[in-house]
């Protein structure tokens, strides 16, 4: 089930066309995943997401394309959002996750999860240690 | 404010020392921080919790140890654990992450946590080929 | 799949008969939505949130229906419930909601997703003047 | 800090000072605490707050007053609400919580916390078994 | 405490000044709340996020600038993002959000808590007649 | 669909064999539901996990059985794990959940959900009442 339904034409909006012609010369494919089909909603929304993936996920950078994966593995699994959990660990094997990577980044995600949920029921005080602003100078 | 105060002498508990001393032997400081005396409320607890992090974390393997704290930080953030945030941040700083890695890693979260919200709202149905069962041969 | 299989005669039970009638005489229709069928799980329970959703949602106020609609699909997004994300989209639409608005209100909560998250993930501090509480005279 | 600052005379008004004074003999003390002043910003939502938490919460039921105040720590545990923690935490102790019972709810509750992500990140088919629905006799 | 310290000179970078100067000039104000402090950690992500903001929030569209704040609390309350929170709190104020409105948003956002959880935790199945791609004419 | 699809031969790995013995023996039943077969992703994993959930779940303890299912619900619906909700719903009633109490429990989750987001969105400060620390003696 979905709250929206894209029509079968949305390559008639010479705005969506432009985007999806984009992804498809980008990612030397002619497959367009789902989530830009049910981007298309809002032309502008489209424009302005493709935009940034291209810049955040798509361009060299100082963390490589398999590591920034499994980031979003790890975001969209604690926001659970299960597209995006489908999407991106098969983005990740795709840019060579091993099944012992898949496995030890499970095993992150839960410790965390445990320690997270822990640390928040215990609320504990965060150590001045941890504190970046503690160094500070004073301004003037 | 806290919902526990940890006493001032909780190495008088063997099972809690024990604990501490190898926190200190393993990291080589004589620092425990707070997240390691709030979790003494309860020893068996403590033991469990540092074993996972020494076995997850700790062991070389798979995932090189900053990329390890990157994706800690990630969880933490979409967890909304102030504490984790803090402690993992600082860790990811000791372990070499750059402030322009450090730029990378929230802009990823951050788009991560936008296009989660996004598939979520429209109910994005997941494509067939990003389910890894779909290939799955039969029983028997 | 779900955890509880509400009987085909809830209706034998005068507790959410009344609660259906009253459902069905507010909403001009015959139709009970599932929601109400498995709250029905416990006759107070039902009774108290129909109730609610009446005072909350139901009577005029200072925020028009349209977007109390739409502020409860941003929570119900947010909180990732699909159930509620798939009813309150539906009425968004039957009170008015055009494409347009549905693609703003999507554009701004995935902008906030994305916020959230920058703003979590730099424990940015909240500025003086945000406080509510600045100003307030001192007792007595 | 805060986003609402609630006036040093709250109970000049009289719906809010009925319900103040019905949480005064109720409790059997003078003490209000904040939640209370705070939710006085629209004493209809006060009204209704705190009669769903007598029904539900003060009541003699099916769940004895101390399972109660942990469940309720455990919904705000994850859903990371630091006031509802701290005064939820100070309520199960007052109602006879002991500090290993303490250290069992967090033991279960990080475990959660860890099982409940990976479950997400592996997106772990629901067994058939599981489904409440699966014996529901057909319609009419 | 915070997990970055901007530099008391963050303006002698051109890039961050550009954004800072023209924060100002469209609000109409000198000041520059931390948010954009702490996002000129990344000039890239600084950029991209102002200009996003001024997109979607800032421009005259089909939802009227109130409503958008409110939607923006909504979403924050929800991802519990304290920054976030108290700054479009104070903002819904500045645009003209009195007292009875910001108690309606309140209880919205609490029923829709409350009812998020309920349906989450029944897993209520969603009814077809919101399913938005029943009636999608077949491809071809 | 899902992430993963075990083999079926998984017990030809001696220690993911081992685990599924030790879960078969503990329950009484041959039955292995499906969080233990993806959990096989990574035999330290899987071995890990039983380890924990025997400790915390599985022993007599100073809160009882069903307490602890119900409590596993609870966080489990806040941090919406459909595959935890419906096989922690599942324990509970095989442990003796009344469908009094598991109405009641939806109360308290639902009711606890809303109060978190109240508290939330109003950022009401805690009262110094419940900081556990505030009667702490100092060090030395």
């Amino acid at each position: 089930m979905t709250t929206y339904a894209p029509s079968d034409d949305l390559e008639s909006d010479p705005r969506i066309k432009a985007v999806f012609d984009d992804i498809r010369a980008t990612r030397g494919t002619d497959f367009i995943n789902n989530m830009w089909r049910w981007l298309a909603v809002d032309p502008a929304l489209l424009e302005r997401t493709w935009a940034e993936v291209k810049e955040v996920v798509g361009k060299p950078s100082a963390i490589d394309p398999l590591t920034k994966e499994m980031i979003y593995i790890a975001v969209s699994v604690a926001n659970n959002c299960s597209y995006c959990i489908h999407s991106h660990t098969a983005a990740a094997r795709a840019k060579g996750m091993s099944e012992e990577q898949y496995g030890e980044l499970l095993a992150i995600i839960g410790l965390a999860g445990k320690t997270n949920q822990l640390a928040t029921a215990l609320q504990v005080p965060v150590d001045d240690v941890f504190d970046a602003g503690r160094h500070r100078p004073a301004a003037g």
